[in-house]
């Protein structure tokens, strides 16, 4: 699917909020192009050219390469850490958030899924500044939803017997999407999140089955 | 860990079949070279020289770059298959089959996590030929594992809904512990198998909790 394609299909643009035109063009180049070729064997001139610019134009929205895959790291992070921060402050029983939480997550990693492998991906590649903002965002989104767990082994609604060990494998579970989602498989990013919000809640040890 | 440290620990030379001594030292300066840059900001002269050779001596072992990728890539599917293999052929229930395969698939992913990232994070770089050869195996790693969760469903030990879709959700995590893990986290790779072997057991609905 094209960009308009999945625009229509409800995926929304994830980089709306980058302006002007023109930068914005330049971080989808710089997600393509990071995808294709890994962050080290691509240049801003290949960005530059995929974005249908010179090279000099590119620099007067980005010093480095570096600072694209930052913006490209800040926003997808950001977002992820927005949807587990919603679905951890909304009303219902931990079951209920954990289901939400991991749904909205799954689908968020199967929609932008090249987006999220390069953050994924090219995390060592972050200079030391940037890469500390960046775990910081990854260190709050893992306590929320680590939080949902605890909340719900405290009253009892959940039986995890190792609240940090379960909270990594389900944001891994979730994260992972991103690697072998492919838009022409079998399962759409809802179905995906269903069945893996299902599997988290049996992780946990939700309800009587 | 270096190498030698990462063999007295009981990881094993994960490359000890290949011969002669100079394609197996090609062997582990490609992985770490992939690793750190990426396939394809990677060259053969940067391999050759991080095994200390002529990029000449290189070509004696390996006619090309996909080559070498395509050789580890093989080794370290056969080895997954060969665990996954093993685990299915084994006496036992299904529960105790699954929770074998699981752990012993999550040691080998942490143990051998820059062999395993490469691997899975440059699949798209193999050619043609290499790459339905690689997969092929990966359907037959699937197939087993499928396979021991269809047994349990079937004589009732487990209640999984959805066996196509609990059997990527466990392999999924299970593969994915090669992007998180690190040698100086706070769990070893046994650990981590005996934690992921209880969550996917609860994945499948294995016995009353």
């Amino acid at each position: 699917m094209d960009t308009e394609a999945r625009e229509a299909a409800g995926a929304g643009d994830e980089w709306a909020d980058v302006a002007p035109d023109a930068a914005r063009r330049l971080v989808r180049a710089a997600v393509e192009a990071f995808a294709e070729r890994g962050y080290h064997a691509t240049t801003t001139r290949d960005i530059a050219g995929r974005a249908g610019m010179s090279p000099a134009a590119l620099y007067i929205h980005y010093r480095t390469k570096e600072e694209l895959l930052y913006r490209i790291s800040g926003i997808g992070h950001e977002k992820a850490l927005a949807i587990m921060g919603e679905a951890a402050a909304a009303d219902g029983s931990a079951a209920e958030r954990l289901a939400a939480a991991v749904r909205t997550f799954v689908r968020w990693h199967a929609e932008h899924h090249t987006t999220a492998r390069v953050i994924q991906y090219e995390l060592q590649a972050l200079g030391p500044e940037h890469y500390a903002e960046i775990t910081a965002l990854r260190r709050r989104t893992d306590r929320l939803l680590r939080q949902i767990i605890q909340d719900g082994a405290d009253s009892g609604e959940f039986r995890a017997d190792d609240v940090p060990g379960t909270t990594l494998a389900a944001l891994s579970l979730c994260v992972d999407v991103a690697r072998w989602f492919t838009a022409d498989g079998r399962r759409t990013p809802d179905e995906v999140g269903v069945l893996y919000a299902g599997l988290v809640l049996r992780m946990v040890g939700a309800g009587a089955e």
